[in-house]
């Protein structure tokens, strides 16, 4: 009985480290593939093609819409980023479980065409925490931290549609509590009835004494 | 912030060992809570008052039901069994996890009251096993065992309305599996608002430069 992987959606505030545990949670377990974004924004020096982004150019990227060849994309600052289906898809047939690292507009699209996809928000502990890690080195200007603490105040509108709360207090502990998130969804009944279907026919028939 | 307990249903075939994972369970990990039933049937030799059950007479046990003593309640083989409320609900307040190990009727009403509540179904991992626990040490007549079969068989009908199914094949693991459940269940969205509101007032605050 093969398990069909899961997509999970995992948001968070920024600033709370979502990256990390993402990075993590993928060294430590094969199960997990990260998707790779679609992007029309130009690569930084460092950045490789296909590893932290798939770089397209305006055009491909609305040739990718008009195939249907994104499972979900948005605008952010005049650039279209977006997910490929067909990695995704085929990593979900392996039976992999696959991380989308996106925001929340992509995450209600991704619930929608996928409902039995999981979403995860992650967060600081609490909203002092959240600010100390945006004041970082403590060079910012007070109002850049303002800035960033108002984005986070958006990002926090939407949090009750998504399925799981992670603190991202001790790294170690949130990357276990997002993997047992996982593993525990992989024994939902949703998720099972294969499974249940074929046990309820080998009792009728061994009740029947076949 | 306390977190609140979560109230589990524990059902499963007769032969699939769900006695021995909750025994297991409780011993391990101090947040579980067993609830004791109470029953008008005979105390057997051995059984202690408020161990196994809560030995009533009809007339007690019908009064617990008219003052709604009781969460749930059912008849089988002219006697009653229920779950009384006084000692869930006090040990949800302390923040414990209580398991109650019934049946696909007493299921249901619970899911009703306590939508909160997460049911979980316990099997072996097919048929055929069930059938050689059933058959156990092989004294049995064959009709008995086809009965304890299609007693099974009328048991997996209801299996859908569950929230989860474990696999029982190795003890460890399962009980394993039935805690990585509950500890992911107290990671949802649902039972986190409380903390959610409180992250979102503070951000708020904090934009506002409080």
């Amino acid at each position: 009985m093969n398990r069909q992987g899961i997509l999970i959606v995992v948001s968070g505030f920024s600033g709370a480290g979502k990256g990390t545990i993402m990075k993590e949670l993928t060294n430590r377990h094969a199960q997990y593939a990260l998707s790779v974004s679609a992007t029309t924004r130009q690569p930084r020096p460092e950045e490789e093609e296909g590893v932290a982004y798939f770089f397209k150019t305006v055009p491909e990227f609305e040739r990718m819409i008009e195939q249907e060849e994104l499972i979900e994309y948005a605008c952010y600052v005049s650039n279209y980023y977006g997910t490929p289906r067909r990695y995704v898809e085929e990593r979900l047939a392996e039976g992999r479980d696959v991380i989308l690292e996106i925001e929340i507009q992509g995450a209600r699209k991704i619930k929608e065409r996928f409902p039995d996809s999981v979403l995860l928000f992650v967060t600081t502990k609490d909203a002092k925490t959240l600010e100390e890690r945006l004041t970082g080195r403590g060079t910012e200007e007070p109002q850049v931290i303002r800035q960033r603490l108002a984005r986070a105040a958006q990002e926090a509108e939407g949090i009750e549609e998504y399925d799981y709360l992670v603190i991202n207090d001790d790294l170690d502990d949130c990357v276990a509590q997002v993997h047992r998130i996982i593993e525990s969804e992989h024994l939902r009944m949703s998720r099972r009835l294969e499974l249940v279907n074929h046990i309820r026919e080998d009792l009728q028939g061994l009740t029947k004494g076949e």
